[in-house]
């Protein structure tokens, strides 16, 4: 694992479950972490929990540091409060978490110089200042989307810092990377949840609740992220919209063959496509 | 734990996950196993594991068993060759574990006058004489489907045996049991193997070693049982199709909804129906 050798201070807007483990994380290897939370509730929370060494709610404390991480929601990312993007040093290498970068580019190139678009992999379940936990980022891509007016020393900053986490270091253009999320993440979170509720919407009750009383682990799994936090499957389609459409189409075809063959009682076929779908998950698990 | 008393003569054909798991806990409780594996290899390889104390590819064994479990893939349940239906004795309880009952049940009920049409339901993921361990149907759902013709003092021989492996005992109907399951066990197989697809029909190289890269814990999540054993999903949708299909379809209603609205950028309706879904999940899992 790269470790880096000078300790700065480093800025965390947002000690979620991404801000707060990052924080967690660099704080061990000997930063000076200034944490920023909405609440002062969740300050409180977050000191007690010892996420940072300076935590407040006071964007002020961002002018001591030399690097910022935006850990905040993607509607936040992309709709930035004034006091937000005037506490950022015009110095300071600042960079985000966001599951959509595109948009987000589109916004952060016009306010500052050394903005660096990230997407740091590491799960999404859990949330809040209790959520923060160390070695999130080990083995997890942490993709970055530099554009043709990304500063290079800039994105040198963050790659040190990534792999300094045992990131798996991803760089890509901010369209691929959206389509690829908006398949293998966004997509999911919906194809997810019309299962849920293709199940609820059952009228006959004995059935519903047979059918609660026999789910099991396939059903867990398949379920886990269509019962997801709501917000963050609005925020992911509203960011990423027009390539979440586009995935939907193409899983629509998909199914449409699967249910084809069902219906004509092509098992020979089917079976094919079964088998593909078996070898074709293995290169991505 | 309810105990069994007295000692008896088991008969379990087929010794894969649910065969060999069902011969290594009730061999535990002190009863004799029969077990018949299919080739003379599996046999031998069901010996060295110690499934059972007699094992052997002739049925001719199963004379000597008072009850005897057919722990055998959906197909061969609904076409048994006469050499099996032979070598049943006629006083013998005489059960399966098929995931389907209605069809099983049809055939069965000619065949054998005690016959209990039974499903635990403990996971599909392995297979083979190595897949079977203790205590897999602890706090599992056994679901038995009665009918007119059922024998009830073999059914309470069926339900005894359930419960001194830990198992949650559940009576129903063939019919709705069909149903149910196709919804929360059947239609996930192929929602999910349907995401795989969507994914790899992707022609743009760039983008599918993008995606490959950068899947997480969800997608490995909602496409594990998309991604399972293609002959069981192939016997699943030939034995309970209609169910299937309905089950399909109703999926398909609830995609559309998710879709207009992502479509109309009606984010209210959207944040709802994600909040719906993560409520019912939890009435589920």
């Amino acid at each position: 694992m790269f470790q880096a050798k000078a300790t700065i201070n480093i800025g965390i807007v947002g000690l979620g479950l991404i801000g707060g483990s990052l924080a967690l994380d660099l704080q061990k290897q000997g930063h000076t972490i200034y944490g920023i939370t909405h609440r002062e509730e969740s300050a409180v929370a977050a000191k007690k929990k010892k996420l940072a060494q300076v935590i407040s709610t006071d964007l002020q404390i961002l002018k001591n540091c030399s690097v910022i991480f935006l850990a905040l929601p993607i509607t936040k990312l992309l709709n930035p409060t004034t006091a937000l993007i005037n506490a950022l040093p015009k110095n300071a290498v600042v960079s985000d978490v966001g599951s959509v970068k595109q948009p987000i580019l589109e916004v952060w190139e016009k306010i500052h110089p050394k903005f660096i678009g990230s997407h740091p992999m590491a799960g999404t379940n859990q949330a809040g200042v209790d959520a923060g936990k160390h070695n999130l980022f080990l083995n997890k891509p942490w993709v970055v989307t530099p554009i043709d007016s990304t500063d290079n020393a800039a994105l040198e900053v963050i790659k040190k810092i990534s792999l300094s986490l045992g990131a798996k270091w991803i760089q890509t253009e901010p369209k691929l990377h959206d389509k690829a999320v908006g398949l293998i993440s966004h997509l999911p979170v919906f194809i997810s949840a019309a299962l849920i509720h293709s199940t609820s919407r059952e009228k006959e009750y004995s059935l519903l609740e047979l059918a609660q009383n026999l789910a099991s682990s396939g059903f867990k799994d398949t379920t886990r992220v269509g019962g997801g936090n709501p917000e963050l499957g609005v925020a992911m389609a509203e960011a990423n919209r027009s390539n979440l459409l586009a995935a939907i189409r193409a899983y629509k075809n998909s199914l449409d063959y699967l249910e084809q063959h069902i219906k004509e009682k092509d098992w020979t076929q089917l079976k094919n496509e079964l088998e593909t779908a078996k070898h074709t998950r293995d290169k991505f698990i």
